[in-house]
């Protein structure tokens, strides 16, 4: 074994790690808990054994060409510095790239999870094939990634990219995590399409539902997979949920096409899952508030293909060449 | 003279032109109708003559470097084809850089209105210092230019920068003339002020205002300039709808800068230059709906600095060595 590159992704909840080929074939994965609540040094200590773990399973340093981390949260890639991560208490401006560096002697790479995963959907998934990709995960929240020229676009200060808080609605009732209105995370995003769900079904009450024999009534219970589930089974409220998810990802997309001429829109994330009865619903949304419905037209629309272990394959896609290729035209 | 740049701004009225140098300053400026209405080779023939007589006055095309042209709608500036241009009958799919070129004998380029102007802010306006531009243009619509690393985002196929297109209102009673609903340019442009203007003094018919007498009840006259003076002398619907204005902007430029991250916004057009009342507006609205609102603080939000003939400098610029910069990083 030789040339693998380690990606590690430190989600809330656990910390998912692999070893990844140069070509994108991921040969080996571990997942352990993160143990968030425990506070940073219980956390770090956490991908730190991680990835002595698979060192040892590539038959030691000399195999790694390095060491690639993607988390949640606003990250400085030129810094390595994690700037703050909100399901990761005591990781606020943590120097993680010199930490891990100097704890293994091997080169790491720090990326926000989302600008990672539309980089490997770019390497290795969907997006093979396009140089300009507008990519999308949509599940607990909505993570966007713009990929130029094969490289993630970074901004000014590395925290660029963060297309789930485009408010496409600036009077709604919906608060926003952030604190805003309306952004496409607070309309869309899997606990907003329980949400939705739930009131619609508390304010038509007396309209019949899969979702309530589901919940047994409890309708706090709802979540995305259930409304897929009870959608598919014809159930009229659960596919108007679904629907109406589908138009505000294409009301929001019209506008980020618009602005950002992207060859391809990639969307990933559980909620994507639903597959044709979403896509369906977002491509005559696209077409209604493009700016030039014929060129829009032409962009495609594509499931992520990356799903398990999308973390793991971005982390490590930020060793590969081609995430590494110097691009003069912007 | 030696080692100027003609700039030629094309607009659906008339046609600016200039000499301009290569840092940036005027020395030539002149101005004949569009004769859009009359078809394309007779607005050709304008641009053309325009040219000639700008060649003329430079002492003859030993002095000229290249003749730069910017115009409002989609234009590829890899191909320098106008691909269409809203006020500008015939311009469909013409290789207007070719024509030029092939008419001259000069080396030409071709950008999009709002993308020139964006890129001569940043190389001799108010943009001068920063790498990382968002640009806006607030008058008749609202245009924009993202600037990354001193030179223009054309994104995939050359079309990207149509910021004015994103909706913050989905459900808006305001249709765009883009055909969707609740786009910024719907929202806060000059005909989206006097709209709104309008329809608030026939909501409000017993409310007084300065824009009753001003226009002698003929609320259709109302115009941007009109609510910016009464405003100015204290009325109070006026003040509102300035104040709405700055809001909407505000919002918008809070997703621009989730999604672009830019060093700086740089605001101009028409709208712009209601000035502090305005500027006032959006920079809390901005921390209202921005994801980091302390990192959103340090973004500076500038009046543009090139008033009159923007278009011109935009048009020179492209000649300009910082707009031909290579950049690797993005």
């Amino acid at each position: 074994m030789q040339n693998l590159t380690i990606g590690i992704d430190i989600g809330g909840t656990k910390v998912a790690g692999g070893l990844v080929t140069q070509k994108g074939r991921l040969i080996k994965a571990a997942i352990v808990p993160t143990r968030a609540k425990e506070g940073v040094k219980a956390s770090f200590g956490q991908v730190r054994r991680l990835i002595e773990r698979l060192i040892r399973e590539a038959g030691g340093k000399r195999h790694i060409l390095g060491i690639g981390l993607c988390c949640p949260g606003a990250i400085d890639p030129e810094t390595r510095t994690m700037i703050n991560a909100p399901n990761l208490p005591g990781w606020e401006n943590l120097r993680i790239g010199d930490e891990i560096e100097r704890s293994f002697g091997l080169p790491a790479r720090v990326e926000n999870d989302a600008n990672a995963a539309g980089l490997a959907e770019v390497l290795f998934g969907a997006g093979a094939g396009y140089r300009h990709v507008f990519y999308v995960t949509v599940s607990t929240g909505i993570g966007t990634g713009i990929v130029i020229g094969r490289q993630v676009y970074h901004g000014a200060r590395g925290v660029a990219g963060e297309g789930g808080h485009v408010s496409i609605d600036y009077k709604s009732p919906y608060r926003c995590s952030c604190g805003a209105f309306g952004c496409i995370e607070a309309l869309a995003a899997g606990p907003a399409m329980a949400r939705r769900a739930r009131v619609r079904l508390e304010q038509e009450y007396e309209a019949p539902s899969l979702l309530r024999t589901m919940t047994k009534g409890r309708l706090r219970l709802i979540n995305p997979k259930m409304i897929e589930e009870a959608a598919q089974r014809g159930d009229e409220i659960a596919q108007s949920i679904v629907n109406e998810t589908g138009f505000y990802l294409g009301v929001w997309l019209a506008a980020m096409i618009n602005l950002l001429d992207p060859e391809a829109v990639v969307i990933g994330g559980g909620v994507s899952q639903i597959g044709k009865p979403l896509f369906d619903k977002i491509r005559p949304a696209i077409q209604r508030y493009a700016l030039n419905p014929a060129m829009a037209a032409k962009v495609p629309i594509l499931p992520a293909k990356l799903r398990q272990n999308v973390g793991v394959y971005g982390a490590a896609s930020l060793f590969s060449p081609g995430g590494e290729e110097a691009e003069n035209s912007v």
